[in-house]
Formats: C-alpha cells, sequence, structure tokens
C-alpha cells in the first residue's frame, strides 16, 4: 500500500502542477491577453483539460485507488495511514470517481449544449422572454439528471451535483439549514422594510478609481494580503485564482459612481486568496492545498467582506482615512451615517446587487427550483411562474418581467445545477467560525478598530486555512466549533447588527 | 503517406499549443509573477518541458516520419507534398533527431552542470578571475561536444549545435561570410577611431520614465505593432516571446540616464513581433508559423532598429517630436547632431553595449573561440590570453581584466555554445534584404520620413514573414535577394553611413 501511495502522490502532484499552468493561462485571458488571442487560448485550456482528465482517469489511477482499497463506501482507503494521506486518497478518488464515471459523448454534449444555451439565454434575457431559453434549459436539465445518475448518489440526484462544488454535502443537510433559515430571513425583511431606510446618497457620488485603488490597496494590505505571494489586478469580473503555492492573485474592477463594490470586491477576494496561501506546510505542493469546498471558501470570502468589512470598528478604523481622500463626497456625513449606509437592507429582484440579509433568500429561491426541476416535480415549463410566486413570498416583491427575475443568472445556462447553495453555506460557516473566534478573542472590536489582524488571520490560519482540503466541511466545522452546521448563529448575527442599524427592537 | 502526414500534423499542432503554454507562464514569470512565486513556477516550467519532450519523442512521432520517408538525407521526407507540407516533416524531423538522440542522463547532466557553472560565472565575473569559471567551462564544453557526436554532423562538431539555434547552417558557411567580415569591419573601426568623435552629452541626460515609455509606444504603434494581438510590458531584460497565433508580447526597461537604449529596445524587439505576427495563413496554427532561424529573426530587429531606427529620415520624421518632449534634454541639439550621437561608434569591451560597426568584431571573437574549444585546437585554461590578443587584433583594444573581457557574456555558463553567430548573422541578411528593399521601394527614404511604414511592412510580410519555416535561411535568402548571404551587402551599408556620419572619405 506504501508504494501505491507514494505514486499517488506522484499522480497528484502532477495535476497540481497542471492545474496551476491552466490556472495561469486562464489568469492571463482575464487580465492582460491581448483580444485577438482568444481562440487559440480558449484551445491550449482545452487542451490542458484534456491533459489533466487523462492522467486523473488512467488505468494507473484507477489501479492506485483500487490498490489503497478506496470505494464509494470507504473514498479514503482502507490504509492506516495520516489524515492528510487519507484525504488525499479521499479526493483523489472523488476527482476520479466523478471523471471517470462521465461519457466522453456526454461532456462532449453538454459542452455543446452549454454554448448554444448560452446564446439563447443572452437573448431571452435581453428580450425578456423565458420562452426564448425553455427548451435549452430543459436539454440542460436533462443532461444534468444524466449526469447524476452516471456519477451515482444514495438520496437525490441533486447530492450527485452538489457535490462537484460542495464535496460530500447532500441536499438534505442543506434543507436542514435552509429551512429555519428562510423563514427567520423573511421575517426580518419585513421588519426592516417597515422601518425608515438611511440616506445613501453620498454614496453614489464621483469617486476617482485611482484613489479608490489606492484605498483598497492599502486596506488589503493591511488585512495581511503578501504582495510578495499574490497580486491584485482589474479584469471584467472579480476573482480569486491559485497559480502556485505562493502565487495566488485576485481581480478587481472599480467603478466611479460605485464607491463600495470595488472595496467589497477586493476585500471579498483578498479573503479568498488568504485562505489558499494559508495552508499548511504538510499539505503544501498536493491536491489538498486548496480550499476544501465552494461553502467554506466563501465563508471566507463573506467573513472579510461583511463581518469585518461592513462592521463599525473596521469604518472606525478606516473613515477617517476614506473621509480624507473623498472629502468632498463624504462632506457632512457622520461615521453613524456612513455605516449605516454601507448595511442597508433593500429587498431587490437581483441577487448579486443583494445585501447579506436578503442574499439567502436569493439561494434558497433557486436551491428549491433547481431540485424540483431536477426530481422532475417541477416543469421547465411552469418554472417563470414558480420563480415569482415564491419571490413574493420570500422577498415580498414580484420582478416585473423574466429579465428581472427568472433570466437573471448565468449558472444554468453554463449548466451549473447545484452551485447556488454554495453561496449562502458560506455566510452560515462564517457566522458560525465567527462565534468562535469570539469566544477565543476577546479583544475581536479593537483588533479590528486598531488594525491588529494578524490576531484574526491567525486565528483563521490555526482553526481553518491549514487544514486545505484535509477534513470535509462538515467535519471541519465540527472541528472548529464543536457541532454542526447550524443557522442560528447567522440568524443571531444578522438580528443583533441590523437592529443596531435599523433599530428593530422598536418594531 | 496522407494518414501519416495527418496524424503529423496532429502532433505538431499539440507541440505547437504545449510551446505557447509554456511561453505563457514564462511570460509571467518574467513579467507579473510575485516573487515568490519562482520556484514553484520553474517546477510547471519543467512538466510540461517534460510533456512536449515526451510527446516529440514518443515512439509514434518516429513511427509517421519513417512512413514519411524522413531521414538524415532527405528531412523533408519522399512524398509528393506541397512545399508546406514538406517544410513540417522537414522541422518535425530535424526537432525529432535533435531531441531522441540526446539520452536522457545528458540532459540532466547539462541541466546540474550549467547550474553549477552559472554561480561559478557570477563569482568569477565579480572578482574578475577567469580561474574561478576554468574548471566548469572545461565541464561545460566536454559535454556539449558529447552533445554534438550524439546529435551527429557531417564536417565539424560546431555543425551539431549550430543547427540547434541557426537549423540548417555549417560553421563552414559562417566562416565564409565572417573571414571577408572581420577584416573590413576592423578596417572601418580603425578608419574611424581616427576621425573626431560627436557630444553625446546630451544623451546621458535625464529623461523622465513615463515619456520615454508614451514616445516608445507612439513610435512602434506607427511601425505596425498591433495592439489586439499583442502587448509591451516592463521586464529585467528587453525579449520578444509568442504566445499564440494572435498574441505575441514583447518587454522593455527604461533607466532615466538610457533615452536611447530603452528606445532602441523597444523597436529591435517590435521587429521581432512583427516578424512572428506576419506568417502566412496556410501555416498558422502549426510549428512553421515561427521565424525559421534566430539569424533571420535578429535580421528583423536589427533592421527596425538600426536600418530604420536609427537612419536619418527616422529621425527627419520623429526628432521634432522628441525635442518637444524633451525640451530641456536637447535644447540646442540640431537634428545632425542628433543623428551623430545616435550613431556613435566606439571600440569598448562589452558586447551588449556595442555599436552596429564593432558589434560583429565581438561575434567574430567567439565564434573563433568557441570553434577552436569544441575541436580541442584552444585549451580552456588559453582561453583568456587567446580573448585578449584577438581582441587586440580585432578592436584595437585590451580589457583590463576578465571581466571586462572573457566573462563578460552569460552565454557559456549556460552551456550555449553555437549561439553567438546568429546575432551577426541578422545584420548581414538585414542589409541584404534591404538592398532588395530598395529596388522595389524607390521611394524607401520618403516613405520612412512620411511613417509610411506599412510600405516596408508589407514588402517584408510578402518576402518573408509569411513564409514563417518554409524555407530554410540560406534558401529564404536566395529567393527574397537572387543570391547566398553576401556579406558585401552589409558591409556596403556601413561605409555609406558611417562615411555619412564620420566623413571618412576624407581620411
Amino acid at each position: 500500500m506504501k508504494e501505491s501511495l507514494v505514486n499517488l502522490k506522484k499522480t497528484a502532484r502532477t495535476l497540481y502542477l497542471l492545474e496551476h499552468t491552466q490556472a495561469t493561462i486562464s489568469w492571463d485571458q482575464e487580465t492582460y491577453m491581448p483580444e485577438a488571442g482568444n481562440e487559440e487560448r480558449s484551445e491550449q485550456l482545452a487542451l490542458l483539460e484534456g491533459i489533466i482528465h487523462q492522467k486523473l482517469t488512467s488505468p494507473e489511477t484507477g489501479r492506485l485507488l483500487a490498490a489503497l482499497g478506496a470505494d464509494d463506501e470507504k473514498p479514503e482507503g482502507k490504509g492506516d495511514f495520516p489524515d492528510e494521506d487519507k484525504a488525499l486518497i479521499r479526493e483523489m478518488f472523488r476527482s476520479y470517481r466523478r471523471a471517470s464515471r462521465l461519457p466522453e459523448s456526454l461532456v462532449t454534449e453538454m459542452a455543446r449544449q452549454t454554448g448554444l444555451a448560452h446564446t439563447a439565454w443572452v437573448n431571452a434575457r435581453k428580450k425578456a422572454d423565458f420562452s426564448l431559453f425553455e427548451e435549452n434549459l430543459s436539454r440542460i436539465i436533462e443532461l444534468n439528471r444524466e449526469k447524476a445518475e452516471k456519477i451515482g448518489y444514495k438520496e437525490h440526484p441533486y447530492d450527485a451535483l452538489l457535490d462537484g462544488y460542495e464535496p460530500w454535502m447532500t441536499a438534505s443537510q442543506v434543507e436542514t439549514v435552509f429551512g429555519p433559515l428562510g423563514e427567520k430571513l423573511s421575517d426580518l425583511v419585513a421588519r426592516i422594510k417597515a422601518a425608515g431606510q438611511p440616506d445613501v446618497s453620498f454614496i453614489e457620488k464621483n469617486y476617482p478609481i485611482d484613489l479608490q485603488d489606492s484605498f483598497g490597496r492599502s486596506v488589503i494590505k493591511e488585512i495581511g494580503f503578501p504582495s510578495d505571494r499574490g497580486r491584485l489586478d482589474l479584469a471584467a469580473h472579480p476573482f480569486t485564482t491559485t497559480l502556485g503555492v505562493n502565487d495566488v492573485r485576485i481581480t478587481t474592477r472599480y467603478h466611479e459612481n460605485l464607491v463600495l463594490s470595488g472595496l467589497f470586491s477586493n476585500i471579498h477576494e483578498c479573503g479568498h486568496a488568504l485562505y489558499e496561501l494559508g495552508v499548511g506546510k504538510n499539505i503544501q505542493g498536493n491536491i489538498l492545498a486548496s480550499g476544501v469546498s465552494l461553502g467554506i471558501h466563501e465563508s471566507q470570502s463573506r467573513f472579510w467582506e461583511n463581518m469585518i468589512g461592513r462592521s463599525m470598528p473596521f469604518w472606525e478604523r478606516y473613515y477617517p482615512e476614506f473621509q480624507k481622500l473623498f472629502s468632498k463626497q463624504t462632506e457632512g456625513v457622520s461615521l453613524d451615517s456612513f455605516y449605516k449606509a454601507v448595511n442597508q437592507v433593500v429587498p431587490s429582484f437581483i441577487r448579486v446587487e443583494a445585501d447579506e440579509v436578503t442574499y439567502g433568500l436569493h439561494i434558497i429561491l433557486r436551491f428549491e427550483l433547481e431540485k424540483a426541476l431536477l426530481s422532475g416535480e417541477l416543469e421547465v415549463s411552469s418554472l417563470p411562474g414558480e420563480w415569482n410566486r415564491r419571490t413574493k413570498e420570500l422577498l415580498g416583491i414580484v420582478p416585473k418581467d423574466d429579465a428581472e427575475g427568472v433570466l437573471q443568472d448565468v449558472h444554468w445556462s453554463a449548466g451549473l445545477i447545484g452551485y447556488f447553495p454554495t453561496y449562502s453555506l458560506g455566510n452560515l460557516y462564517a457566522a458560525q467560525f465567527m462565534n468562535s473566534m469570539k469566544s477565543d478573542i476577546p479583544d475581536f472590536d479593537s483588533a479590528i478598530r486598531d488594525g491588529r489582524f494578524d490576531k484574526i488571520l491567525d486565528w483563521l490560519r490555526g482553526n481553518i486555512h491549514q487544514y486545505g482540503m484535509i477534513y470535509p466541511a462538515d467535519e471541519l466545522c465540527r472541528r472548529v466549533t464543536g457541532e454542526n452546521l447550524n443557522p442560528e448563529y447567522f440568524i443571531d448575527y444578522l438580528e443583533s447588527k441590523y437592529d443596531g442599524v435599523y433599530g428593530l427592537r422598536g418594531n
């Protein structure tokens, strides 16, 4: 078994290096590549994808995993190895299983259909007419059903898809947390709606981009983003990508009249990057040296963005500097007014613009609909009506057309079913982690106020980052907090914070 | 045979895409990669190198080449195919032969020894003491001899090495042109030394880097560097690299008190890039879509840098703008004085700082010594003395120590023997091409003066660029100019130009 493990590690190392190579040329595509380079770059990416797939699904990999006793029942194998070795076997088995069980014909057909669907979706959205996308979506649901059957699952086909983004989690686990969450959030939103809204007009003024950039860079530097192990560049969409063990890059974009958008996006991506940069020495250089799931990853980005970046202590620290840089724009705006504006809650139709209270409701909507579509309980043709009905229930508003409603997200047209829950799981994990963190760091607020972010980052490294993918998300959660994922922590956090912002106890 | 060709083309396409992937992550390493990323990046590069080597030297590639009848006598194979297909077979055979004949042990040992040699060279150079590098160089010469024997050659082991950089050329061909060149250049240098030197003090003044950059960018844009198919970035050393059929990038660096260095480096690299960007549709996307040899490549960069960029018509066009941007620095400097300063000739010890007259002499020196070392006529221990003796003969000066002399170049420590001639061949090809160009473009000078560079670029594309690697350098030269490489064109060009600069006819 030992020799098989050594060889499996070699394969993992090759995959690790190839994936970083892929990440590098993909990063370049999004940042510096001249326009006309796109066609060949896509081919280079596809070629690397093929080489990785071939290496991952080779008979040799299968033999090594079998020799180590890894199977559906015991993905971590049957050897007596340390945790990080078992985890490596487990994750190699998971990847191998997912990749080798999908026939090439299905992969090709999915690529073809998503290509067509994307065009149809763009057009349908432009015309605000779901019927122009309906057939494409039906085909994509069908292919995802087929994909789920091929990969295999125990309870619900959704599980096989979710596992692609939130490894080892099942739909029923998501339901357990989303159930109480939905009710509580809807209730909180209703109470906030009844309260008065803060003045946010100053936020929409013009903020010079070079000043936004220098402010944004100084903030992430102080939080702990290391300039010798990472970069911040401009791209059309903000993202984080790992190019090497000591090379994690983030991107951002600035708009003159959206000063908060650029800033919080910098902090968000910095949170992702710090996670990737914090893996322990024992797993550096192998496939475990990454975030364990998209949900846990999102917990890191949203923790820094919302729980730190939109907190009062944070702005106690930074508002004086912000006000100095943007004196005209913030004239007469007190710290308290600024804080309230940063935390404004308004039910809206568009998920990507949602605040941290309403965000979860957008996700619950999508999760419910995806599950129903996949199981066949919901027909694709009935989707827009169902979308609008549930939006009304959850958020208290109704989209004026399909563009504002069911057609707003790109995900389904790209074939991504089972992805959405991870966004919301991130918030839940983050609040639960923060609760534990606060009992370990009694001066949490003043650490933020004084810019002693290393205290917080050290805690995250010691409790979460260093483990990379060693422990699956649910086990990690129990190790860090002593219990399973529990939405109460997030709800408590929101209740307490937004009472401060909106004075809810009076309502 | 047809099927073998189709399959060979598929292999070539894969290699092409992988090489561009390698170029992309290597470009990133030199430009934007954070410092700490270097260690893993080197491993990623080595992994890709291994994958490329494996693909190139696979038994399958050997079988396809054999089926096509490609061998040492007929590298282009025995099929009745169009020129570009024969060329593809020829170049695949050349690469296959070079890669498959080198045993892995030799490649590994070369990598190990150059690693050690580089450190030794840096140290020896710092201490200006050749004896600290002598043993390393001996080992490198030995390994290069072994390499030449494995690859095979007809006349001189040097041929096998030269072929790595100047495919299909032999040492005796180089001698044929370097012989007369050396004498004529030495004579010209002596006459220039006797003439008075222009005032160049204004060139060494401080020129703000942002203005250097905007001027340099405007020049290469006008020459024809396309911003949608390329980029110019900063790096420690200027270079050109091809990342895709529509993605060729150049780099530069600026120094405040070296305004000409940055500018001419931009033009030089732009010349390389235009060659790579100009390949014909019929070979785009395969391994022939690149420069055919380093010598021809250098002909393109040096043509734009020296023959255009250091010409009077060029500065008639650009000096007014230059003077406007840098009015203080160029106060009281006439166009004529500026032109003379740009073309100053001073025999110096350092090759990389040499002007276009003395440059060739530096190269001849290295070529002679490399050949003698390789054949054993010259002992490594006698190298410094021989270096100084020949420098005196060729340039009329003697280095004060080994750092200024035999230790100045990095090439030998990196294992590169046979590389130097290509630098000088570039000048010779460029002058010979220009002679043909001028008979096709009678208003050559005024085209430059008016910024109608498209006329010149179109000629280069039609006569040289479009063919990529279809014709070996010597055949290309005959096709373009009607004769073999002939150093007289370069000598005539220099005689005529430097008569204008230094008034030599009076001497």
